[in-house]
């Protein structure tokens, strides 16, 4: 098979965990028989440094006519980064989401798993941990309060800002949708959370995820208000399969169910639209702290090119190939410096990548 | 000196709750001779059972007669309270909605402790609970999505649902002042958490909270973004001091902080206005599978209750003594079922009320 694959490497420590990905593609290529094109991308910071702005035209349309975009990691720290005085549509972040938008990735699937080799980084005690868990966070990536109208304005020399939350009745069918197909080839439980004891938006969520629920009748679906699941995710993170959520909320609950794993540097996910084409790239951010110091871990990132050969390629045993090798050097005893533990051998972001081409 | 207390009691284990706050009042009256007089009112479903609506002018007048408000709880689980059928403006919860409004309760604060006693019911690890923590949620409570216009309507047959979120930099001001106050009084370090990458209202959050922070020069101020405050506060909740937020993000966040102290039984909140005002009442929701029982933990009530004694009253001698006794009824081993651990003493909400002002 042909793959068409274009690479965005970012910002941070985005360059190195992608060349170790590309390094576990061309593996796979080699040992099943594929032939893989890259098309390497500039974007965000590195967009910035270059042509000025974050993200060009022709950069979306290089990426369109891809199969689909590997990413490492766009823009840093707000606070630290060196484009944080910038204007805000001119920061790496925005091209980030003008991508989205551009390529209608309208749904974000975040797992969070425990590893059991890494039980020992989780920030949970023993009690909650033991029982392991597994979800994956299905989150609404073009609508909301991302993408509504906002302004900044003055009312009789008083400065006031205006952000808008907007969803219609189809963004939230698309969405639900993935959610329960999702659940269907998991533990089918999906629990959709919004603030339907507040927002009118909530309200049509609920009601729009009740009549797509309608067709997945062996699905148990629940509903939770947001602050509620805020707190479930650190009390019992077990009860959860798919997590449903719209944009903002997605975004502060699956940083935290990613915390609540240990291992952020463990985690992928993939942005999909309605059809085959998707953007993978890791659930953390581009570490500016950590770049260049070949100590980064670059297995959310080879796990978020396995997640592109399944949703992108239908390569399901060349997934399940990477997944295994993930879990065949964990159980070996091999470790970044992120999730290192006693007894464990520590490596590097480079020799991380060598030893999972050597397994697969 | 004379307190006069507007009290509603609300829904499930509210009254019980309640109760037991007034019998420490009332020994907190002898001991130190003032006169409290309380006036009932009823709010949230309990006010539906009776007049068909959750809230009534009169009650709103009643409750700005008094000095202050002394609350148990309103609504329920959203999902399995008995209102949940009603129309939204029909809920228990829009009554505490209207009436944080009516009286400008702009400021919440919400303590999230680790009490040492109770660190064993912390669901974070050792590692990371052994640094204890002690922070507080300042939440700004009458703007944000909260009260901006929102509606429902139709386009081309398509459903589709807005809300807005405003604030203008008098709003921000008002309650950035506040959390340098605290600070001021506290470890002097403001951790301001908004999503200033993507939201204009955060923008100008970001802006007005540095404006303020310059009249403070003893407080540190750092900026954090909302997702990713929300690792934080399970990675390492030891950082915090004064978490400074908007109103949606602060319901999530510090509804996160209290379950990572894993006694939410034992967490008070204030909402105050700008004068000596407030609305105190638990952290915890009204739990209506307990209610009745007398097994729901008091605690955070006869807390908040303490906190009114110091806001409203000034009467910091009497708060402190409240406080002190929750403290040393904790080391005699008393514990409600929430809090149960093994070799200590099992007793319930009225039993834990009489320890308490026993203890005074
Ligand atoms: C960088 C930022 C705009 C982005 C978001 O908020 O979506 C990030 O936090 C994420 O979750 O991918
Ligand atoms: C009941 C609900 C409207 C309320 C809120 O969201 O403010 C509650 O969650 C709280 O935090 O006091």
């Amino acid at each position: 098979m042909k793959l068409n694959i274009a690479c965005i490497p970012g910002d941070g420590i985005g360059p190195e965990i992608v060349a170790q990905a590309k390094k576990i593609l061309d593996r796979i290529a080699d040992v099943y028989g594929h032939e893989i094109k890259y098309t390497d991308l500039l974007m965000g910071g590195a967009a910035i440094d270059v042509h000025g702005v974050p993200l060009t035209e022709e950069t979306i349309e290089m990426a369109k006519a891809a199969d689909c975009v590997l990413m490492g990691s766009i823009g840093g720290n707000t606070a630290t980064s060196p484009w944080y005085k910038l204007a805000p549509n001119l920061r790496p972040e925005a091209g980030l989401l003008a991508l989205r938008k551009a390529l209608n990735l309208f749904a974000n699937l975040r797992p969070a798993v425990l590893y059991d080799e890494l039980a020992d980084a989780c920030p949970l005690k023993k009690e909650i941990s033991q029982a392991g868990f597994d979800m994956v966070i299905v989150r609404e990536l073009t609508g909301g309060l991302y993408f509504g109208e906002r302004y900044t304005t003055q009312e009789g020399g008083v400065r006031k800002a205006v952000d808008t939350l907007t969803y219609n009745e189809n963004e939230i069918h698309r969405i639900a949708k993935k959610g329960f197909e999702i659940a269907m080839k998991r533990r089918k439980k999906v629990t959709s959370v919004d603030k339907a004891n507040v927002l009118d938006s909530s309200r049509l969520w609920r009601k729009v995820v009740e009549e797509v629920a309608a067709d997945y009748p062996e699905v148990i679906l629940e509903h939770m208000l947001v602050d509620n699941c805020a707190m479930q995710l650190v009390k019992n993170p077990a009860q959860f399969d798919v997590i449903l959520t719209e944009n903002m909320f997605g975004d502060i609950l699956s940083d935290e169910a990613s915390m609540v794993t240990g291992s952020i540097g463990m985690l992928s996910s993939a942005s999909l639209n309605d059809s085959k084409f998707g953007l993978y790239e890791p659930s953390h951010g581009s570490a500016p702290d950590i770049a260049g110091k070949d100590i980064a871990n670059p297995v959310a990132t080879i796990l978020s090119a396995a997640m592109m050969l399944r949703f992108s390629f239908d390569l399901d045993r060349e997934a399940d190939a990477v997944e295994k090798a993930v879990k065949d050097i964990l159980k070996k005893g091999y470790r970044t410096p992120d999730i290192m533990s006693e007894g464990c051998r520590l490596v590097g972001c480079k020799e991380m990548g060598d030893l999972l081409a050597d397994e697969i």
